[in-house]
């Protein structure tokens, strides 16, 4: 059909992002799919290159996420971990056995000075994954969080330090001269597309590390899609992680319209759950309520086409 | 005691060698003993620097090693190398998951620019082996293989190809130049030295690398205690290993005293399996009939024992 409008693009944190991409992915054709992925979380620990939000996103589309852990694999072992205590290794950010081998082959081939996006793009070949999953950047962006005891590296602050001290600022170091990335350009103003969606991830901490960069913003803002924006709150609470937390010691209400207001310049449409119906009048785009708390893949599925739903809803007529 | 020679220092290889020095720490008191490790087996693999020989001792004394495998760790995991497999790397050396934190950490020390031989102590010492360890140097020193299909990386011969190709030369890089380590030339000098056993390793791949230093060969040479060497060919063939079919490629005789002739210059005294007593009496210096078969552990004590009688027997008395 020509002039058909069947492409989408998801920006997408770590795991509730990943949620509603694994329901995009079954609703619609998977190559039709691309998911502009965070990178600002990304660090080097023990001498490898870590992506944790590029990863949960290529496991979870490659059915190898654990999906009660939230991160990793599943089925996955820990003998390196124990062995790597027993030498006086550094524990504090663990890594499962299987998990390992992508971090010890991405760190290999970036050596070698392939892009992050090419060996990410061969290792979601080989797993069969279809969807088109871009680092937001081949450049090095990174998450630094000003708290209460001083700036921290964001893995220190999230993982070693279980987010505890108390947010100040963020800055994403490197996100103003950072380049996006082709793909996720191309993607966003390709006329054939339907929706851009911006997944219920951490706004803070996934969503505006891609956002912050200039042109990857313009290039939302001007996408030919309704941009419809998904709450990662719910009835003034997040479903998984820190973001609730954050938003507080950064004095903004934790509300899934304080998260809508984060992008207001950028959204057609947003997303709100059931329970947070009250919301809807506060912001001045359309709001769909629905089911967003995404617990069976099932719920991934449902949301997935309403987002998608919402979109057409608001979708100018095809010129 | 003043004057007592309680002191051994062990040239090594990995896992023939490493039986006997199980043996050794066995029946003398572990920190009495020195082994000197070959490390021109040491390679760079996904990034990693991998060092055979080092973690066969190592492991061997931690009792961490495979007994069946003959290298590697015992109730190893192997999730590492099928997730390695599905990405598209490379799988011709296999690395355990509890294996992979030695490799991982070591690399990453290294990177620190801490040395190699500081980095093997202290995993000793968290691993609770009191045996001092020593890598015969850190600077590198890499066997070559010169065969009939072109000039080879070691562990390219050894492992990837199975020792295949036809040996013409062996090279040991670096050998000329580089710096024995400290602490094994101060085991060498020691005047409370026992003994200094030349192991049952291949005599090409683990022995001869660590006397290509000059200065490593001539505190051999030099040193106050008997110099034993342990025949690794028993009846014309090796117990594990390339060592008789690359003997024969150099058109070697596979034969025990074969193996003794290679360090005629050093030996002060030798030991060779029953199966063959014949060829003693082709040699210069007095050996030792024994067991050299160390399938058991007492194996292992016993010919360390029959070691360290035939040193005592052909020591000088103390002056």
């Amino acid at each position: 059909m020509k002039g058909a409008r069947n492409r989408v693009v998801a920006l997408c944190g770590g795991i509730g992002g990943a949620k509603l991409v694994l329901g995009l992915s079954r609703v619609i054709t998977q190559a039709d799919l691309t998911v502009i992925v965070n990178t600002a979380d990304d660090f080097e620990h023990l001498g490898l290159a870590v992506s944790p939000d590029l990863d949960t996103v290529m496991y979870t589309l490659a059915g190898l996420d654990d999906p009660r852990r939230g991160w990793g694999r599943r089925d996955e072992t820990w003998s390196f971990m124990r062995s790597l205590a027993a030498l006086g290794g550094e524990t504090w950010f663990r890594l499962g056995d299987g998990d390992l081998a992508t971090h010890v082959e991405r760190t290999r081939r970036l050596r070698q000075r392939e892009k992050l996006s090419v060996i990410t793009a061969d290792f979601c070949r080989r797993l069969g994954v279809a969807v088109e999953i871009v680092p937001m950047s081949d450049d090095k962006v990174r998450t630094r969080v000003c708290t209460d005891i001083g700036d921290l590296d964001f893995q220190d602050y999230f993982v070693r330090r279980r987010c505890a001290p108390v947010v100040r600022r963020l800055d994403y170091e490197g996100a103003a001269t950072a380049r996006p990335h082709d793909l996720a350009l191309a993607a966003l103003r390709d006329s054939r597309l339907r929706a851009a969606v911006i997944c219920p991830s951490n706004p803070l901490l996934s969503i505006e590390p891609i956002l912050a960069m200039p042109q990857l913003r313009e290039a939302v803002a001007a996408c030919p899609a309704p941009v419809i924006g998904v709450s990662p709150i719910i009835a003034g609470a997040a479903v998984k992680g820190p973001t609730a937390k954050m938003m507080a010691e950064l004095s903004l209400p934790v509300t899934a319209s304080a998260v809508a207001r984060r992008y207001s310049d950028l959204l057609d449409g947003y997303v709100v759950d059931r329970a947070d119906a009250s919301h809807a009048q506060e912001l001045d785009v359309p709001v769909m309520i629905t089911n967003t708390l995404m617990l069976s893949l099932a719920d991934r599925e449902l949301l997935a086409r309403d987002v998608l739903g919402h979109a057409d809803s608001l979708a100018k007529a095809p010129a």
